[in-house]
């Protein structure tokens, strides 16, 4: 058996004989791989953390343009194994290598690298703030400090820790990452770790500058989370583990991100269903279908009035979900959570109406869902009806009339988006104007006539919300150069002479480009 | 004895006949006033929450404009009231009228209430992004809850939660704020309130926009804490109270930012002490003794490397220390706490080298006080040398050498403020350099030639720091706009249908004056 090594401080650290182990396997047909990845013990966080803090130290000094230059070879080392890299998650993660993995997520993930290269060389992250009155220049500065990445399992390369959005904007703001992989797709975290650090290398970069564990003891995990050396934490994953990672690093006043737990409420309203009831089903049904359903902006939760059109619409939804093959999903406790969501649904007051085929084929399979509640039942228990079903679940909320609806609206948690589908021709723009006050400030993104699943990397993109859904609700996991900020230190030089300004608040602009607000106006100027 | 109303949703609610009161005392005098405050129950604690989210939620869909139109007003109306108000300030916190209350602190008090009228107007706080290429519209919105801001004992106006910067910020940015006066201060802010109140109705605001009380139980305060119905929480003040609150708003995932604890180094590097010893001597104890050492900015740890200069300095500053009469301080707890730190400075190997004169007057009266301390001592013990002296006290470090210095440097917890004072020949430049990458990280401003007691109110300013001296290292508690983003949520407007898109984020520009991120250039133009 294999037992493969960690990434610290530029060396491939293969673990104690003692150390305890675990090994990922293959969704697909079930079976254990035969690799093994180590616990990381407290002696190699420790070290993980002290040669973090050193790499980020030299990094907050470092030329942005040569990590940029990292972030640029990163990418394209990754273009160059991709065929590779896709073959190592599709049997890690079961998610089929095309289009998803090798035209999609990998693309995405490369994309995201080079534009946080480019946000690294611009500075515009830091929005550069200069008062020639008084003589004070304030920006967003690195924390000096690394930043701890733990990616989910539905993302083994755009969100993974040592690849993904968080770790782009770490390293893009000048910050050393301490990356953990995770443990259901170890293997392809392993091997982009390989990529990142001869990245690291050609750039030049301090050798600690990325570092990769695949565990710790959740007693470890928290001590790390509260560790002076931690600058900060990107966490997307479960809510449980999250909320005691959070709860670890605001001990000590530590800023943390996290992306937990969202239901993503879709509002059909009645005249839209009166216009396409059939085709609007379709399109929702594809959107929680998709990828069997593993996104945090999976469509969970859809609220809708009694009605002809809105029974259309259910039953159109419920065919497709009757005719939707079960679907290998990441890691086996997610079917076993499904269906365990089912029946709390269920219990609790909810009917099923679409099931999905029942599995046959070994692997980590499950039956997407589509259960009813009537508006009244949901009221009963708000809570119970916003369980988040991760995978192909979704629970319609079919309200009595507007009144309800609004009420149903008001006792909605956190989630990252919010979707209305309304009339063309006006008819539910009183409804949608009702009902957007309640819900909108309850989401980090708001959309019109269109599904929530997919995210597109704009500096306009907002992925987040207020807790849990997110960890701030003045910041965004996925968009740059907004991501980087999450990460930065906001810092005024006052009266501080001018040789010894950093290059962005010097009276040149460093780059003829750079935006800065000076005296009141944005402008790539320089002053005087 | 009179018991004071309390303000709650546009009425002055008498306390129940029953209600635990307290009074506040006169600093000059120790005599304690005959008026008495109540202590806030749960159901008027309630009665504040649910007032005031129905306040926010009226509030962020208000025409910003009316909001500062409120602004404007209240600082007219506090203008118009200023010789009562310094008057009654005066009375309650001992500061002086002249300079201080009425040539200071008042002014600037209006001063950024008119501040953050002009920017609720102007929208800039909002920072809107546009992709017009995917429609992808987003800026920081209300979070359509109250905002608590609990202010300290050390500034009755410009900090007080009912008049000060985080009330005007979070006011501004379209949010009720629940203020809580601090108990020493009651009756100034129960006056603020009646002048608010005032201009909420002239302005034709709903009438919880801003409510007062005067205190509650531990219990009820963190309960406000963690309530759903409040939104974010400014608190200024002490470390113990706040860490607390900081645990109940954390637990939930709540915006709250603090100011709690910070020392503020100045360092005195060797080439400026041997150019004017003497004169840098006066200016620090000049800032260190002002308004009695009460600003969360005094000078309380002196960084120096042992030499002839350095004594010259110790010395003038021990003689200034030596004739510094004692001075009023804002409660009784003051002087008594600034005692047991020399105490326990003294005990932990310090030294006091200047002690002003004994208190002989009535009144809560304290004796300035200069130790000093070797580096080597220092280091010891880091966290007993950090020990905050609230008033006027200072701890000066003086280290063998360069060495012993960056390793005080790297002991340093966080503060508001790290200032340098070096030669102006360049003598100091190599140490500087060294010691800037060690302490700037620490702090929210650095500072040249210069002490930090000042803060001004600008848009580059940066009061904050990482915690415990700020709350999250990304913010500012002081310089608008920037201290209204912190109570921002950050939302997307994604292919939302352009006549339902907020002002701001329409194509054509609302003001004219608007800046706004258009894929990827900051302008004030229309979008086409």
């Amino acid at each position: 058996m294999t037992v493969h090594p960690m990434l610290i401080a530029g060396t491939w650290q293969a673990p104690a004989a003692t150390a305890a182990t675990f090994s990922s396997r293959n969704p697909n047909t079930g079976e254990t791989f035969p690799d093994a990845y180590p616990v990381a013990t407290a002696a190699e966080i420790d070290a993980l953390l002290d040669t973090g803090l050193a790499a980020s130290i030299a990094l907050a000094a470092t030329d942005p343009a040569k990590i940029g230059d990292f972030l640029d070879a990163y990418a394209e080392g990754i273009t160059a194994a991709a065929d590779e890299l896709a073959a190592l998650a599709h049997a890690e993660t079961g998610l089929p290598v095309e289009p998803r993995l090798a035209k999609v997520e990998i693309p995405r993930t490369t994309g995201q690298l080079k534009q946080a290269a480019a946000a690294a060389r611009a500075g515009d992250w830091r929005m550069p703030v200069i008062d020639t009155a008084n003589n004070l220049r304030s920006q967003l500065e690195p924390l000096a400090k690394p930043v701890l990445v733990i990616g989910p399992n539905n993302f083994p390369f755009a969100f993974n820790g040592i690849a993904g959005g968080d770790f782009a904007a770490a390293i893009a703001s000048g910050h050393a990452v301490i990356a953990k992989a995770h443990p259901a797709h170890p293997g392809t975290s392993q091997r982009l770790a390989e990529i990142a650090f001869a990245a690291v290398q050609s750039a030049g970069l301090p050798a600690a500058t990325v570092q990769l564990y695949y565990r710790s003891s959740h007693e470890e995990g928290h001590r790390m989370a509260s560790d002076p050396r931690l600058g900060a934490i990107g966490f997307t994953g479960s809510e449980g583990a999250g909320r005691k990672i959070k709860a670890a690093a605001d001990a000590v006043g530590k800023p943390a991100y996290f992306e937990l737990s969202s239901v993503n409420p879709v509002a059909f309203l009645p005249g839209a269903l009166a216009e396409k009831a059939t085709e609007l089903a379709t399109e929702f049904s594809g959107s929680c279908l998709l990828g069997v359903g593993q996104f945090c902006t999976n469509p969970g939760l859809l609220l809708t009035i009694a009605g002809d059109a809105t029974e259309t619409f259910l039953a159109t939804a419920a065919e497709n979900f009757n005719a939707a093959p079960s679907g290998v999903m990441l890691v086996p406790s997610l079917p076993t959570e499904l269906d365990e969501a089912v029946v709390a649904l269920t219990a609790a007051g909810a009917e099923v109406i679409g099931r999905g085929t029942q599995p046959k084929e070994p692997g980590f399979r499950a039956q997407p869902a589509l259960l009813r509640v009537s508006g009244a039942t949901f009221l009963e228990n708000p809570a119970a009806f916003q369980r988040e079903m991760f995978g192909p679940g979704s629970l319609v909320v079919v309200a009595a009339d507007a009144d309800e609806l609004a009420a149903v609206a008001a006792h909605l948690d956190s989630s990252l988006t919010a979707a209305f589908y309304t009339a063309s021709d006006g008819s539910d723009d009183a409804l949608y104007d009702r009902l957007v006050p309640i819900i909108a400030p309850k989401a980090g993104r708001l959309l019109n006539d269109k599904m929530p699943t997919g995210v597109a990397v704009s500096p306009a993109m907002v992925h987040g919300g207020p807790f849990p859904a997110g960890g701030h609700p003045g910041f965004t996991a996925v968009g740059i150069p907004a991501s980087l900020r999450r990460f930065g230190a906001l810092r005024c030089y006052d009266n501080v002479r001018p040789n010894r300004l950093p290059a962005t608040l010097q009276d040149k602009n460093p780059t003829g480009t750079l935006w800065r607000c000076i005296d009141g106006s944005w402008t790539q100027a320089d002053i005087g």
